[in-house]
């Protein structure tokens, strides 16, 4: 995908300085930048590369005085780093504006498939499902019987849809990520054996929501699995059956949060965290990378910590001291013997 | 899907009470169900719910006396609670009951299948795999050169089972989880490089197992890694090469067992539990979420937990400590400050 | 794959003892071994399965001398353990040596593909994709718009290189691994929600590296996140957007690395392991499994441990402690009480 000044100034609504026909082909920092990219400058400190950059069109604030001639073409505007931002995004969007049904795919005649879709060769879309405009379904998808996509939803390559779920608008889901699968529920028997409990609901993605890669979320055994509007979830994550993630709520990698649990909104949970099932956690909480929430958390907008969380302040202090215990237990055994010559010459 | 109330009545051995041609689609809890549900009452802290739900039918006990009249069709049988799940179970093996050969898929001539089968869009059968009766292979799914899938499994979307693998009767693997990559195995060089050591063991999964999403379970070195009946498998979980997991075992979510070692029958382990290589856990363990099995396990049937694992009993009791090391630590400095006085007056 | 003693004999360059037309199809250890193996007996601790072993032909050193005769075929070299390793490379790259394009596969006319390449059913090679010779393209992969992936490099099935990524020589990814989604970027709005930072960057995966199943490694915000020559990661690891892992380093199962951070040359990281963002690690370092990098590690090869990592020695140290803590917490108690008394006498 290639741009000249020329559009890029339109675009951004700027003013151009060198020539209108340099085309760029590829965005980078000035720093790195080599002939054929777009680059910015916003913060003085990296003033120096200007002169020394192979950009080929680089965006700068208004006021830049120059010290020296430059090959670069520049285009001038009031906020490089907010005009640099608004081209990354009409560039990725241009970039990844897929459009038409790749063949061979596998469409079932009784879904339905709205305008301007994208879905790749070999996805598959199974019976009575629903496929919202503007959706791409890249390929080698799988959305499976009765499942619903809303619109304007990405589905990168290998992305698994089970029956039965529902996808809203605005989502992105990443490669491989598997969605309904069945939640992980067996009644042990006597005999040592287990016996499958069949997971009959299914999982709601709800608007705006993006998820990473190779992450699970399982359908409840009754009702839903929910996943609420705006939420975040990294690559990796397990969510369990009959888990509820609120509005706005963001979780790192490799965090996984067991059956029936439910999270509040705008929490902010580190990576490979643990939650056991059947707890809630207040809304606006923060949880520190490797805790282990073994309990509900009830006060809202808190920092918390730790294998069995505490508050994050203690579990720092906490921490801090255990790198010291080899010190402290020679001092109490120091201390027992002091004691002892005490006691003794007390005695006599 | 949908049933009558004289369908389910006849299927539960029940007696029926209201209209006979109701009809239900779908299956819920009495406090979430609407119209067109069918549900059931076994708890009385629930009775409050027959006189507002919305469900169109439900199963309920043979005693149970209305307070008054309702609208939905009543089923009653002498024991609701397992009444409905008989009935759940039904409903959900008739809902994944696919079968036939969808196109394009890929079955290599040499490939032996069995009756019965479904064989999803875009799914590989390898050079001299087999697949059983009753197999259920969805949309995606890989079965590679010489692999094995024995009667009455389900591999749903994206799953990839390896060359050589060996895969029992009703087994059922859930999306993307991946049977039988290499091991991870590499001998370093004086060079600082590594060189692979080939992995041409394979993986055998016995009958009755179940396994979650996105799991990865390397092949063998030489000879197999092994899952033995019974055993249950949730998402994200890592099996490493050689490893041997006794029958009826159930591990959580997101633990990785390392390479050879052995665990034992019956045992459960929590989720992001790490078990290193070369050990083996005694039957009947149960060990702590996020715990490390740092060591064998030989005592049978105990609970355990913590990073180098130590009974769980002990674990708990140190680890609720940690928390006040902070006052402990003020404490042995206060001892010290007293004690000292102590010596100095008793000197003098 | 069937092998004759003759065979083995020429290409190990051995002397033969006994039937030259005895053969193969698998490999096994001595002990396991059954009619149609292949073994070698290099311990002499292993020296009494020689007279009760299956195998039908067996690698052993010149010097051997047998006690009593065998039904096996001998093969004699100068060392068994090697020529055995040779052979067992050999008889996996015959094993794995696909060749030709299965169909239905999609292949962009724009897309450029290399001499003596397999390209497996289902595989999708976008628009403007590099294809290097001898590559091994297993069915269900997707190789994305404008990615390279160059010579004799093996992507086995259901793996997804995103656009714009670059793949290395002599590369091995296993199945369903994520090259190239998007970072994890998100900036916080006023309001509560999260907007999208647009990752346009790539991955770039250098020569000779090995990369196991369902790992991630997301692509650069901008520039490129980098995984250097002779890397080695195991499966289920996360690498997040423009992190670095230097030559030669090797990262276990289940690991997850932060954004931006910098892992040094011939690092070996255990299981498990989680890293923080904008940090960097020293060349040579080791990590304990389990481990929490939670700041930069300067001084070069050393090894670390714990939540918030430490010198391995202390570490361990200071986590044996944690074990005594309810030992310790009562002497201090004790103590204390002792003490209390002491002060009275020297009161009164």
């Amino acid at each position: 995908m290639q741009f000249t000044a020329n559009q890029i100034c339109l675009l951004l609504n700027g003013s151009l300085e060198g020539a209108a026909d340099a085309v760029i082909l590829n965005l980078a920092k000035i720093e790195d930048a080599k002939t054929g990219d777009l680059s910015f400058l916003a913060n003085p400190k990296y003033a120096a590369f200007l002169y020394t950059t192979q950009a080929s069109i680089i965006i700068v604030n208004n006021d830049l005085v120059l010290e020296k001639p430059i090959s670069a073409t520049l285009i001038r505007v009031n906020d490089a780093y907010s005009a640099f931002s608004i081209f990354l995004e009409k560039y990725n969007t241009l970039k990844l504006n897929k459009t038409g049904i790749e063949q061979p795919c596998f469409i079932h005649p009784s879904a339905i498939i709205g305008d301007n879709v994208y879905i790749g060769a070999f996805a598959y879309i199974g019976a009575n499902a629903i496929l919202g405009k503007n959706c791409k379904i890249y390929p080698q998808t799988y959305i499976g019987d009765n499942a619903t996509v809303n619109d304007n939803t990405t589905l990168f390559s290998g992305v698994k849809v089970y029956h039965d779920c529902v996808i809203g608008k605005n989502v992105i889901i990443h490669a491989s990520t598997v969605i309904g699968s069945d939640g992980f529920g067996f009644a042990p028997l006597p005999d040592g054996t287990y016996k499958k409990i069949s997971q009959i609901g299914n999982v709601i993605i709800e608007d705006d929501v993006e998820i990473g890669a190779n992450t699970c979320i399982d359908r409840a055994t009754m009702g839903s699995t929910i996943i609420k509007t705006g939420v975040k979830l990294d690559n990796l994550i397990q969510i369990a059956h009959n888990v509820e993630v609120g509005k706005n709520t963001v979780i790192a990698s490799q965090t996984g949060v067991s059956g029936s649990t439910k999270l509040g909104q705008n929490c902010i949970i580190g990576g490979q965290v643990g939650a056991v099932g059947h707890i809630t956690v207040a809304n606006g909480s923060q949880i520190q990378a490797k805790s282990g929430i073994n309990r509900s958390i009830i006060e809202e907008g808190k920092k918390w910590g730790g294998g069995f969380v505490t508050p994050l302040h203690n579990y720092l202090k906490s921490t801090a001291i255990i790198n010291r215990l080899p010190e402290l237990d020679k001092k109490i055994f120091e201390l027992e013997k002091q004691l002892n010559q005490l006691k003794s010459q007390s005695n006599c």
